[in-house]
Formats: structure tokens, C-alpha cells, sequence
């Protein structure tokens, strides 16, 4: 995994992923006590940052393999990012999901036109659900964030990050990433570690499921021990990947960890200060720069909004519990 | 009033202005039965593209001039623009604004260091306060749309729409405008005419503040009879003003009125399938794009998100009443 591979991702991916804008607010910087930069990837097709990597990954397939048809696990994300390339590729896309799910999530899958099946995440066997369908129909599985392609496709948002940064004139910032598997965050890494070195890259991740944070600070990987879901659930897996751990040891810098009260607050903050929509999972890394500034370094945070969606219900209650008048 | 004039503002507000994204959803497409492409503007600086007008309006002042001051009458967006843009250059900004503007409007431009003269719009003489004040002080007045630099400024948004589309291929189309006094679509409508001949500018109005629509369909300057505000406050204006419309009458096709309800609406789609927070006022022209279609033409619409500046209970109210789960 280098800086090639990103760089052939975007050129796959150019006109077709939108370049998301990195945006700021003066109220923001004076609650940080910073500047801060943030990265909209809300703003992407699908409304996350997945379908980047999703893009990525069918487009690096062979024709045949991808004429086949394609199948993923997701709670939501990636499984619309899966749905959309695949649907613009005209492809099969078979998507696994826990029946948990927030519902915008799987209504959205299935109105890409993916065929959506639903497990139930306590009794029933993904994988063998997953493998059983892939075997029959020879679909290629497509993972979350373990795939050099997928990272390759994530690394593309570093590759924008770093030159609107230099744009603004800044070439050394902290830079958070909501981090879940690690496929956004060890892609900018590696982005940033060719295009600008003077910036490292730092996991945010919500309260109890701090894998990657803590595996960073153990150096080898840690598994998640609370329940399999949360607030955040953009985010939450159980543990950091083979792939993508590696690459997160060797360029980042320690994990921030951030309360499910943090990301809402985060959440009201982007409404009201840049108005953008933000998911929990996809809040964590604002979190972490406005709320805990003593833990980060420098003039200036550069963080990640990877997502925004997000039930009416649970925008409604963060707005009203920890918005502002 | 012409291209060079757009041209010229925009070179000096390059570095300044946001060039906003033009985003779409496959759900929006197919609520309106055509491509939706939207104009997010709820992204600029200070939450509304007023930005661009009053830092067109301040830095084509003579410097001397500048640095004893400005001036603005505004329920807010022009306010928080002008607020800003005087901060930059470091002069003085006082703002009159109503009593009964959006709290957070008034907030926010206090927070953008202006000077704020509240007056009640019943009983008081806002051009008596400001002339007062202006002669007092040597201020000089910015105009929030009847300003041949101001509508420079707003059609700086109509360059970036035709650079936008025709990189997605699309050079006609209609373009709807969320319309107050006019000088966001006036100006949209004279930079599209010198880079997209083939698209046309269509205000877009709430109802009972239809006095562009009304004014095109007559061909002279008509008034709102109604009350002096309304849920969309950004875009009601008494009338078109004297600069703005003689370029829309030459230039726009016939405005679309849509309800406060579609307004809302459209405010919870935006939420849903953009991950934008509109405002009422700029709302409308997606209301216009998706639930009046039959009013539009073309395979293609393109259409304004004006801003994005909303107290949180209006926002809540929407997206309860009018939101999707």
C-alpha cells in the first residue's frame, strides 16, 4: 500500500466522487481555541465517505468478476456505497445488514436498487449467510475497510485534504479521523505521509469502542468487549483491521476517545455553525477538536465529518438536547 | 451592469468567497421527474451567499472611505455578510436590523464584531436611524441588493454554476433563484447570460411576498401588500429594487410562488438527501424544483440553497411536521 495506489483510486474515481469541500467557521476556532478546518465528507454521494472506496474497489475488478455481481456486510454506510457503484456499473449488489440498522440506512440501501438481507445480530451467522450467497451466485465480496483497493479509494479524501489545506496555506495540522475498521483513516495516512508530511493523522473514536485507540497504544491489535452496537454505529467495529492496523501503527499518532454527549454536542455545533448535517460516528473527530483541545497539538485541527446519516429521531433528540438558542 | 463587472468581483473576492459545491441525490430526481442539480450556498461564509455581495460591495470601496466605516439595514444574512467583510478589512460595520429578526441572526452578527441598532419595525423609522447614524459618522451605506457591486458579487454564484454544470455536461437549464430584492437572481441571470446562454434564471418566491413573480408577469415594479415578515424573513423585501429589476424583467422567465409548507419540505429533504440545513427563505427554490415540476422545464433544473441560517426551533418544527423516517 503507497501513494500510487491512491493516486491510480482517484484517477478511477475522478468525476465520479465529488471533491467535498473543507470548510471552517470563526465560532468554531474560538470554542477550539484553534483553527479548524473541517472535511465534509457528509457531502458525498450516499452521504459518507464510503462510496469512495466502494467506487474504488468495483472499479478495480475485472469486467467479468464485476458483471457477476457484488455482496457486502454493512450496518449502513458502506452498504449505499456498494449500492451506488454497483448500480452505476449496472452490477448485482447483495447487501448483508443487521436488522438493527438505522432504517434510513437500509431504505436508502434497497432504493439503490441492492438487494438487502437482513440478519438478526444475535442469533444468526453473517459470514455463513454471506458465503452461502456468494458461492451460489459468484459475487465478489467487497469489504468495509480491509481492501487495499478500499483504502486506496478512502486515501483519495487525504489527497484532496492536503492540497485545499495548502490552499489555505496550512501544511501542518493535526488531522482527525472518525475511525471504525480504519480504512478512512489509515487511507489519509498514507495520503498525507507523501502529499503532506508535515501533518499526522489521528483516529477518533467513541467511548467503548476505542479499538484503535487502544490497539495503537498496545501496538498489536484490541478487540471491542462492550455490546455489538451503539450511538455511533457509523463506527463501530470490533476491531481494527489486518490491512489496515499496520499502516495506523507505522503514521499515526495516538486515538482521541470522545462521549456519545461529545458527538451530539458536536453534532448541534455542526447544524448550527456549518450547517451540515452529521451522523454520531461521523461527529466524533469534531468532538474531539472542539471539546478536548488540550490533547491536540498546533495552530491548526483538521477533522473529518465522514457521515451524515442519521434517523430524523436521533438529529431531533441531539438538537434539542444539546443545541443552542 | 455587465460580465466585467461579475468578473471583476470575482477576482477580488477569490481567496475569500467559498466556491460552494453543486450537489444532487438520486432521491431528489426523482421526486422532481428531472435532474436536480443544487447550488448550496447555505455554505458560504456566514451561512448565506450575502457574503459575497457585501465583500464585493466593501472592497471596491477607496480605502479611505472604507476605514471610516460602513453601514446596513438587514433582517440578517446581508447583516452577518457585511459584519464579516468589515471585519476583515478591520473597519467598523454598524447593522439596523428588526427586533423581531431570528435571534441567531442577530447573535451572529454581534459575534462578527458589528455594531447592532435594534429597531421595532411598527413604530420606528429604520432610514431615519441610519441616515442619522451615517452622517454622524462618515459611514457609507451597503445596500443589501440595489447595488451594481453588490449584484456583482451575487452573480460571482452564477459564474460558479455554469463551471459546475458544464462540467457535468449540463449548459441548459432552468436555474431557480430563491428571490428577495433581487440581487442574487439578477445577478445569477447576467453571468449566466455571458457563460450559459441556454439556461434562464426563475425566481422563486414564497407566497404573499410574490412581488418579483408579480412584477415580471406586469412588466413594472410591484409591492408586497402583506405583513412585513414571514417564515422565509431572508428573501421578504417589499419590492424589486430599481438596478435589480430591469435585469431580471430583461432576463428571467416567469417566478414560481411556493407555499411555507413546501418550504419546510423542502428544508427536510434537503436534511434527508443533502445533508444541508436550509433555511425557509432558502428553501424555496428547491420547494419550486420538486414539488411543482409541472412549472419547470427541461431535463435539467438547477436550483439555489440561499442559506442556512435557521433557529433551532424553526429547523425542529420542519423537519417534526414535514421529515420522513
Amino acid at each position: 500500500m503507497d501513494i500510487h495506489r491512491i493516486e491510480a483510486a482517484a484517477g478511477r474515481l475522478k468525476g465520479h466522487a465529488r471533491v467535498t469541500p473543507l470548510l471552517s467557521s470563526p465560532f468554531l476556532d474560538e470554542i477550539a481555541g484553534r483553527r479548524v478546518l473541517i472535511k465534509a465528507e457528509c457531502l458525498q454521494h450516499t452521504g459518507s465517505f464510503k462510496y469512495r472506496g466502494a467506487r474504488s474497489a468495483l472499479s478495480a475488478l475485472p469486467d467479468e468478476q464485476r458483471a457477476r455481481g457484488v455482496i457486502a456486510y454493512s450496518s449502513g454506510n458502506h452498504a449505499q456505497g456498494v449500492a451506488l457503484a454497483a448500480r452505476q456499473f449496472g452490477v448485482g449488489a447483495v447487501i448483508i445488514m443487521p436488522s438493527d440498522a438505522p432504517r434510513m440506512k437500509i431504505d436508502n440501501t434497497r432504493a439503490l436498487g441492492a438487494e438487502v438481507v437482513l440478519y438478526d445480530r444475535a442469533t444468526e451467522d453473517r459470514d455463513a449467510i454471506g458465503t452461502k450467497l456468494s458461492q451460489d451466485r459468484g459475487l465478489t465480496l467487497i469489504r468495509p475497510f480491509d481492501d487495499p483497493e478500499v483504502i486506496a479509494g478512502q486515501g483519495t479524501c487525504g489527497l484532496e485534504i492536503a492540497a485545499q489545506a495548502a490552499e489555505l496555506g496550512v501544511t501542518e495540522a493535526e488531522v482527525l479521523v472518525c475511525c471504525g475498521g480504519g480504512g478512512l483513516t489509515s487511507g489519509i495516512a498514507l495520503a498525507l505521509e507523501a502529499r503532506a508530511p508535515r501533518m499526522r493523522v489521528r483516529p477518533a473514536e467513541p467511548e467503548g469502542f476505542d479499538d484503535v485507540t487502544r490497539s495503537l497504544a498496545s501496538g498489536r491489535i484490541e478487540r471491542n468487549t462492550g455490546s455489538a452496537t451503539g450511538l455511533c454505529d457509523a463506527i463501530v467495529t470490533p476491531q481494527p483491521g489486518n490491512v489496515t492496523f499496520p499502516i495506523m501503527h507505522r503514521l499515526c499518532a495516538p486515538g482521541i476517545v470522545v462521549s456519545d454527549d461529545d458527538a451530539q454536542r458536536a453534532m448541534a455545533l455542526a447544524f448550527a455553525r456549518l450547517k451540515l448535517v452529521a451522523e454520531p460516528g461521523g461527529a466524533v473527530a469534531l468532538a474531539a477538536a472542539l471539546f478536548h483541545p488540550d490533547r491536540v497539538e498546533g495552530d491548526t485541527v483538521i477533522c473529518t465529518i465522514s457521515g451524515g446519516n442519521v434517523d430524523r429521531a436521533v438529529f431531533l433528540h441531539a438538537l434539542t438536547q444539546f443545541g443552542q438558542d
